[in-house]
């Protein structure tokens, strides 16, 4: 028997149109990128996203067809991300950040047919434009009197684009399920991957990422996403800004402490996210100024793990609520948040610091489960640690034209519909999660793992150790044996085989001993700025452990 | 193009499996309809409602059956509805208030399989069960220790009933659209009509109302439903608290002043919901013994217009946070809340006060508009009303049975999907919303809308008057022109109908005047406690207006 309510499909569109109707004059404030402070609201956005659609098809773009960005937070992204989700084009956020050639090879897997740019990017899209295969039209996110002279064919500034443009253009009225973003993840091995999100993934990820212990944004809030919306939907903020009526300060292209900072302090800003890089440059700046974070009573923090000393200075220093979350671009992107639970309210501090820095709870509508490699589920104890598997409506089951696909019908997922993490982590009781390691990173000795990341992080405490990575080899009897790699500190006295062993005894499980410590002058390091431990099997393909001679 | 996101299906299995893997040992805490406090968690609930499932499903319970709660907040009853609505089943919350006719019309109408009752109803029950014709197994929601005798046929303790099932059932599995809940209306006028609530429109709407400005309940709360579950979802609360691993506190049948005061300070309640009446009770209570509300923080308020009087209790002397909610059983019920913007932080009190009364901004989901007779679009200006009409994944749009269907497909919408509430309200440029009267209840005179709230309240004020009440009369130039009927205070001095006039004189539009005032000994209250308009249109439907005769 089905139910009797209403057939209102979950469209982005709803969106814009309850901030219209509910916040027309709330603001959206932008650090432009021309320079100065730019101030427009919700009832603005509103018609201009409509007169970008309007635009856009005038353009033939039509549904599906793929636009992209290149561009900062600023009004102007949120213009074009709404005007091209909600006519039923894919708005295709491409970050910056990759390498170049990079980049290309995107923009021509997506086929975007129009690329949106701010004048920051223009002179790596002018070099890039020979291989841009398919994109028609590029628009500059500027006005007539900033823009450039340009190499670039069918160039237009955004403001001319959408002059005179009508603001009675037919949003949604379409399948909830229909295509709105394309994000690729910058996968540190083979080429990147585009997952495609839906109207709906994308609105019920919002109202469960704005419930009350993950983003809790209200209208009274005023919200500073610093995560770009280049990345994941920045988060959903994007979404969840209009929805709940707060306020918006984007940051254009300055991310550094004092510009943040400044615009917590001038904006008022109560609520605001980041990756903890940005968080130590802030909070290096306002412990070199002794200024402190205006009305800030909450960020949230994720994208990597979070780093003891920033949760402490949030929390202790400053009185500012971390939340810290984790998840993935698959995940669109918000997987698990870290806030606690009532029983934990008279926790001493540093066990209440403890659970805030393990990854945290599933967000509600995200199913987490860990296994061992049969795909047999593994106990919640907190100790035990498995294959990280999530299930959800805003979780990925397959990529961009079939990318990396392992079942007939496209979709990358196991056999009870599950998508893999590719991360190794423990859970406990109350649910909360751990990583423990990348699930290629584990060592598989003897048909148990062995987590790298656990045998690194003592390691790292070892005197004269400058950093260490630990691999695991191929051994003929235990399939894998953990090796510890050591790059000694310069000008400290190298530690020696026997110290680096003697210095983890006691401190792991015995049959977690490396059987073997190896120096090297240097190990390696990736873009991302973690250790590159592809490269490190490649070092050490060859290399026979002193144990497998004994076995054999 | 589709978006490449997993397919998972909304259904209420979800939340409590999520409040079972996130927040086993968080408590439900009830006042048992036997007596004690009683405690358990989300762990047990959850194994005791698959026990549920299996119980019925050994009566052959199948997916669309109905199956009768009549029941208080409980522990219980919300391992009843879980149990119920989890397996397919339609969980169909009687409200023991109504007539006993109509509970037994009402079972009649939706088939009943199985009714769950608490002890509180086994005598109404047993007087009603040779008129209930569809009922093949009554479940008293007890345990064996207090089973009284009783004259039901096939009757048996709840204890009993689901003891040593297995936790096994395999709940969820259909499709997001499948009935989940049944509640029928109490219209003022004609048979009760079934709201029919989907799994879908359950979980949207849990997740709306759970937003900040509105309920805004996370893992740290404590949560009193005193809204009861047999009111539309108790107001998605039974919902919201697993899906945020909140405390919930059961109040059983206890809603009086003491007991609800007493549940708030024992049990640590932060966050609360109930109709005014209660409110006036609990405050009562609380003046008179000076006790203070413990540790709430929020409470929410609707079902009615909330009195001045307790916004500004709560708000002034106890600070805690009012939410006036507004909405109905077909809406699921949350419609509006009344939560101010950034821009109203430094208006006065008294501004704050104005705008808190009104009904509020629409939740997110909820799209409402207000229109005249033709269905033309009035503005939001906050002064013309219209008919209020609201379009959502939330809002009905059928009657169970196809009652009251005004066209083909069964739907009660207009052409455009909205729903018409039945009520008048104005919008102003923010989107709060403030019903001024009843649809029919608004009189039609010469084309314009006069609202017979406005001019109620101002002749409420007039001395000497017990109660005032304005109806239109049928008038052969304009249509319709309002009288004014006064009812006189007893030991007063009845006021003339030139008083009358003056009183009014100023404060409403020349053309609003009452054509005539009459006085009866007692205007007709209905059994909400509502002056009975459908009564006193009977009473003076052969009334001629003096403006009539000498228009004739």
């Amino acid at each position: 028997m089905q139910g009797l309510m209403q057939d209102w499909s979950m469209t982005l569109d709803k969106i814009l149109d309850h901030a219209r109707a509910n916040y027309p004059d709330v603001e959206i404030v932008t650090r432009s990128i021309e320079g100065p402070i730019h101030r427009t609201n919700y009832g603005r956005v509103w018609e201009r996203a409509k007169q970008v659609s309007h635009a856009l098809a005038d353009k033939r773009v039509v549904q599906g067809d793929r636009i992209a960005t290149l561009a900062w937070n600023t009004w102007r992204h949120l213009e074009v991300w709404f005007g091209v989700s909600n006519m039923g084009a894919v708005l295709h956020t491409i970050n910056p950040r990759l390498f170049p050639e990079q980049i290309a090879w995107i923009a021509n897997h997506a086929g975007d047919k129009v690329l949106f740019l701010d004048l920051t990017f223009l002179p790596l899209v002018e070099k890039l434009a020979p291989n841009l295969h398919t994109i028609e039209t590029y628009v500059i996110l500027t006005d007539r009197e900033h823009m450039p002279q340009t190499s670039l064919k069918n160039a237009i500034a955004y403001e001319d684009f959408i002059a005179g443009r009508p603001t009675d253009y037919r949003w949604g009225d379409f399948d909830e399920n229909t295509a709105a973003g394309l994000c690729y993840t910058s996968g540190t091995t083979g080429d990147p991957k585009g997952v495609l999100y839906s109207h709906r993934s994308n609105m019920i990820h919002a109202m469960c990422v704005n419930q009350k212990d993950c983003f809790a944004v209200g209208v009274e809030d005023v919200v500073l996403p610093i995560v770009p919306m280049f990345h994941a939907n920045a988060w959903a903020i994007a979404f969840i800004g209009p929805m709940a009526g707060a306020k918006l300060v984007m940051p254009g292209a300055k991310l550094d402490g004092p510009s943040v900072c400044d615009l917590i302090e001038t904006e008022g800003v109560t609520m605001t996210a980041a990756v903890p890089t940005v968080w130590m440059m802030a909070l290096q700046y306002l412990r070199e100024t002794g200024k402190r974070p205006g009305k800030l009573r909450r960020v949230a923090i994720g994208g990597a793990a979070i780093p003891e000393t920033v949760l402490r200075a949030f929390e202790e220093d400053y009185g500012v609520e971390v939340v810290h979350a984790w998840g993935m671009t698959e995940m669109s992107p918000v997987g698990t948040l870290g806030a606690l639970q009532a029983k934990h309210a008279n926790a001493p501090i540093d066990e209440r610091m403890r659970l805030k820095l393990k990854q945290g709870r599933a967000l509600f509508s995200v199913e987490m489960k860990i296994v061992d490699d049969a795909g047999k589920e593994l106990p919640h104890d907190g100790k035990t640690f498995g294959r990280l598997l999530v299930r959800g409506p805003s979780v990925a089951k397959a990529y961009f034209r079939n990318e990396g696909a392992r079942r007939p019908d496209g979709t990358v997922l196991e056999a009870d519909g599950f998508f893999d993490t590719g991360d190794v982590a423990t859970l406990d009781p109350d649910g909360y999660m751990q990583i423990t390691d990348r699930a290629k990173d584990v060592i598989k000795s003897g048909g148990e793992w062995i987590s790298s990341i656990d045998i690194e992080n003592f390691a790292m405490g070892a005197p004269g150790v400058a950093c260490a990575a630990v691999i695991g080899v191929k051994h003929p009897k235990w399939d894998e044996r953990p090796i510890l790699i050591v790059e000694p500190r310069a000008g400290a006295d190298a530690p020696s085989r026997e110290a680096m062993l003697a210095h983890l005894e006691g401190k792991i499980a015995k049959w977690w001993m490396p059987d073997d410590v190896v120096f090297v002058a240097k190990i390696p390091i990736g873009a991302t700025g973690k250790i590159n431990k592809l490269e490190l099997r490649k070092m050490f393909q060859d290399y026979v452990l002193p144990s497998a001679q004994a076995a054999e």
